[in-house]
Parts: C-alpha cells; structure tokens; sequence
C-alpha cells in the first residue's frame, strides 16, 4: 500500500503502515546503507522484535548497536539520556549514524530527543510498536523526556526519515495498551473527522477483537488526520494545538496520580470527558454530543471518572502545563463533533465545575 | 555603530559590538516586552553584570528571573540543566517566555541549549562577558553540554535573536581568559583572513594591553568572518568546520588533562600549533608560515607545547572527536595563511609525528 506523506517541504517523510513492515528490508534500505544504526528498544520489545528489526537493517547493510532502556514512562529522565548518549558514543556513532526507535510512545520521545541533541541532531527513525505511538506520538516530530516538575517539559521538534508502523505488532499489546491507543484515535475524530467519528462508534467492537483491516484502518485515517494538522503548523504556533484536546485535563491526572499509575491514553480519555463537559458549560457544544463522546470513551473500555484529588489541585497542576501562556490556561474545546477551537478566556468556575463533574 | 548581521534567513540576527551595550535597554525592548526573561549567569558575572541587565531589560518592559549557576566547565552537565529548567518551570517561564545567557561561553552553551530544549524550544538572547564567547562562542547558534565521555556531545544547533557583546565588560575579563579569548580571534585570521592576521601581528601589545579600539575591531572583524562562514553551512555539513581548525588536537588536550585544566582557546591555541605542524608535513603549508601560526600565538602569551600525554593517548582520544566520521579523522588544515582545507586522507604517522613536535 502507498505510503502516507507528512509535508513539512525538505522534512517531509513517509509513514509506512500494513503488516509485516518490521522486517522489510527494503524500508530500512535507504536510510541504513554502511551506517551505525543505534536501535533503541525496551526490555519488553526487544524479545519480541528487536531479532527481526535487527537483521532487516543488516540485510540492508546498517551496523546494529542495540541499547537497551528499562519499560516505562521513568525512562523519560536524564539519566536514562545519559545511558544512551553514553551507549553511542562507546559504539563510536558519529554524525553520520541513525537512531531507530523501537517500541512505544515512550521509546520513541526518548530516543528521538536522543536523536535531536546527540552531536547536536542526527536523524532517526520511528518503528512504533504500541498503537499510541502509531497513531499519535511517532507522528509529528514531538520527542521530550519528563522533569520533576512536569512531563515532556524538556524536548525537541525534531522529525524522523520515516515512520514503519507495523499493524501485526499489535498482536502482543496488552489489552490496556490497546484501549489506550484507541483514545487518541477516538481524539483525532472528535476534534477534526465527525464522519471517523461514526465510524469509530460503529467498528469499536472490531477494534477491541484486533481485527486487523479495521485496526489498519484506524490508524492510517489517526495519522492522516494528525499529519494534516502537523504540516500546517510543525511548531505549535496555533493549529497544531487541537491535537491536545483533552491533554490539559490529562496531564494534570498523570501527574496527580504520578507517572505511570495512570497510562498517558487513559488521562487523556477522561481529560476528553472533562473538556467535552467544560464545552457544554462554555456554550460550544450541544449536551448530546458531549454524551456521544462519554459513550464512545466507555465503549473503548476507557475511564470516564477521574482519580479522587481535589478539584483545587487539578487546577493547581494545570498551571504548569505547557500550554499555559502568560499566566493563562488555554483550553481546547470541542464546538461541534469533529470540530475544535483554542479558548483562553474562560471563568475557572466552569473548569471547575467540568472537572467536579467528572469525578467518582 | 551598525550592527554585525548573521544572515540565516528567518533565522537572521543582529551582532552589535560596541561599549556601554551591556546596560542599553533599547537594544534589550524588541526581545523582551511583557515577557518572562530568565536571566542564566555564574557567580562570578553576577556581582560585576547582573544588576545592570535586570535594569535594562526591566525599563524595557520585561520580568527578570535571575538564575545562577556555578563558574566553570563543569556546569555544562546534565545537573545543571536541570536545575536550569527546574528554576525556569519554577518561575512559571512558558513558551513565550526568553532566556538570556549573560556570561563567557559555559554560561552561552548551557543557557542556549536550555532554551533549545526548554518545552522543546523557546527563544534567547546572547550577552557574551568573555572575548572567546564574543568573538567565537555566542556566534553561530552552537549550544551544548558535555558527557562524560567527550565534550558537547549533547546539545543543539539554536540561533539567538541577538548577540549583545559589550567591549567594555572585557576590563573585567582575567589575563588568562583575555589571552584564551584571542586565540580563536587568531584563529580566524589563520584560516580566513591573511591581512587580519597581518594585523594581529602588528597589534598584540595593544590587545594585550586592552586597548578598546584594538579590541573592538577585533571583536568586530572575528565575528564577520565566523558569521559568514556559518550563513554558508549552519548545521556544519561541510565548509563550517573549518572553524574546528586546532580543535582536533585542542579536544584531547582538554579531555586529556581533564576539562577546566586547560582553557578551551589555551588548548585550541597548542591544537592550532601541532595543525600547522601536521600541515607543513602533509606538503599543505610552508615552514615560514607554519612558523608565524607558533610565533603570533606565543606573542599572546599563549602555550604553543602541548600536555605530557602519549602521543598514543592524545590519538585514542581524537578518535571519539566528533568530527570522526566513520572512524576516520578528519583534520582541518592550512594551505596557505588565510586559507583552509579539510583533509581525511592522512597517514597517521603524520598525525603522531606532529603531536611529537609539540610536546614538551
């Protein structure tokens, strides 16, 4: 099948999707040829697929230094950057050598801020091995690692060659894994594809079987979705913003609850039934798609409640995302199934009460 | 007096020179208005400089964060960028919020790599107190921290604004450092510029005696040549390291007898010295001017022999230099005064047999 492209002019790249692309020699071929290939990998990846990823670039002629980092959103630190960097310079990588990504979104924002500050920036590869990664994190050039005070706080825009998203991998993904990835896809169609949007609601019982057509299918419509955002605006200077619909709220949980209790899907999933309840309040959305959005969460066997903290400190972690500019926290809002808007001037009372609302 | 520009297209800054600078609040308002300023520097800047920044940058409208870290080459670590970005999340720094890198080139590398990689990018301002960070340093959008295993093998290509550099904060400046910071104006000359090299000849009393209108034309003519070399070639695919000439060599000097023993510009000023050595040897250069590279740069009071290492060691550790490519060395050489090449074809023997001249 035809590759999908991001355009982003001569950073442009192809996302390679179908099943049995890991070990397609002739995807790796035009990237590898006689260089030192740093194939980044978990320990749970790695006995699963890093054999075959590992010969695919050497019949294509790389040079294999894997290295190893430990599961987990903790690898997102210096410490684990430090290993790496180290890992590559002990294997004499130079300029001219390629990091490979393999593995989930956690993977694949590590070694690509690897990637981005190694020697000052050499180029890599995205193999994303959970569905999140291929349909939200591998694509558009995000990489970060998290600081004590707060997630992806340190990082890079920095886009791979290509992205090679092997349908087949999902296979292994436990099952919370998957309904995690199925979050953001659900997102995708909530803030720009009303008729995806259906479709989602008509084929989730497909999705959750594994069925493969109707996993292909996700993901290839998720990334084209996202890559049309991210080449009108590579930076998050306005546009590209949408796509963190329900982030606010969901990061706010995963730091709440600390990294990793909660995955990063599942915060966003009920940080999506948070933002769709503070829509209604604000005047944007009509109630009954705000339930069409709860609905499809908890058909993906998604949370709808968020933990048990006090709405006071949901606003208070909010304060330090990212996204709060000048003092301001900004929201995206959904006006419509399908339909996003960035707003900044909204009353705390309504975030207040949208966050109350969503609470056991 | 008009200011120097660096011409990289959107990326295109301004270089202004000049004295009095550093307390100019015009030069500080197009950066600055509403807008949170982290304001990094060590503690040895601070008492002489700080006070005066926070005044210009506060009547130009903005809200200084004050962010001191410790002197010396060792601050370009993981630790300190971290508490960088810790002070930075802090003080509630956002997006739109600015760095300012006020001292020599420790503070320029790891302020500017902070801002490269602060919620993946915000923008800063260079204010060089050193003469190595204003002729060499702060030019070019080089930043970067060291590992443990070779100098700035992290960091990031991130262009300032502006370069804000002060001739009169050079009174202030340490013999020593005085003399390091010539060594890469020297080095300018060397490689670019026969008539500027002419002139140092001429003039390194009045350098040394810290005559401004001497230092300024230095400043002045050392930052024209770097700035063009670096709007050909930003990211340094080719003709830009030829600004790396003497850092082969000057690399394993400093990590040889461990970084901050020797100066960076002491280091590349020996570097330079077994360079033109290696130059003469490989039929690229004449003895005569050979000898005039190892007389300007003693006339600096500069070290022209290098550490006493093996002359094995100093190969084993310009093997990890970055410049390696496909681990074979590449070294920047002299064909001529004022001119220079890049050659990866050379015997190591000639490498060893140029070391040896210049040790001790």
């Amino acid at each position: 099948m035809q590759p999908l492209s991001v355009t982003l002019g001569e950073r442009s790249y192809p996302i390679h999707i179908g099943t049995g692309l890991l070990n397609d020699d002739k995807l790796y071929a035009p990237h590898v040829a006689s260089r030192n290939v740093a194939v980044v990998t978990n320990q749970v990846v790695a006995p699963l697929y890093l054999a075959g990823v590992r010969g695919a670039i050497e019949r294509a002629g790389g040079r294999v230094l894997p290295i190893l980092i430990d599961d987990g959103e903790q690898s997102k630190s210096w410490g684990t950057l430090d290993r790496v960097v180290g890992a590559m310079l002990a294997g004499r990588c130079g300029r001219d050598s390629l990091v490979v990504a393999l593995g989930g979104g956690v993977v694949g924002d590590l070694a690509g801020f690897a990637a981005a500050v190694y020697q000052r920036g050499i180029p890599f590869l995205q193999v994303p091995t959970t569905l999140l990664a291929q349909v939200d994190s591998s694509v558009g050039g995000k990489t970060a690692i998290n600081h004590a005070r707060g997630k992806n706080m340190v990082g890079a825009f920095h886009q791979p060659l290509a992205v090679i998203a092997d349908i087949g991998v999902l296979d292994t993904l436990p099952d919370r894994e998957l309904r995690a990835g199925i979050a953001e896809v659900i997102k995708h169609g909530f803030i720009l594809d009303l008729e995806f949007t259906a479709w989602l609601e008509a084929n989730m019982p497909r999705l959750l079987a594994r069925d493969r057509a109707a996993l292909g299918h996700a993901v290839r419509r998720s990334c084209e979705l996202k890559s049309r955002v991210v080449a009108d605006d590579e930076r998050e200077g306005g546009l590209r913003a949408i796509l963190n619909f329900g982030h606010t709220f969901g990061h706010a949980i995963e730091a709440g609850v600390g990294y990793g209790e909660w995955l990063h899907g599942e915060a966003v999933a009920t940080g999506m039934v948070m933002a769709a309840e503070l829509s209604v309040r604000a005047g944007a959305l009509r109630r009954p798609d705000a339930d069409r959005v709860k609905a499809l969460i908890a058909s993906a066997g998604l949370p709808v409640k968020g933990p048990k903290l006090a709405v006071e400190r949901y606003l208070e972690l909010m304060q330090v995302d990212k996204k709060a500019s000048g003092g301001k926290v900004r929201f995206i809002l959904l006006d419509g199934l399908g339909r996003a808007t960035l707003r900044g001037d909204l009353d705390t009372d309504l975030v207040r009460a949208s966050i109350a609302a969503a609470l056991p």
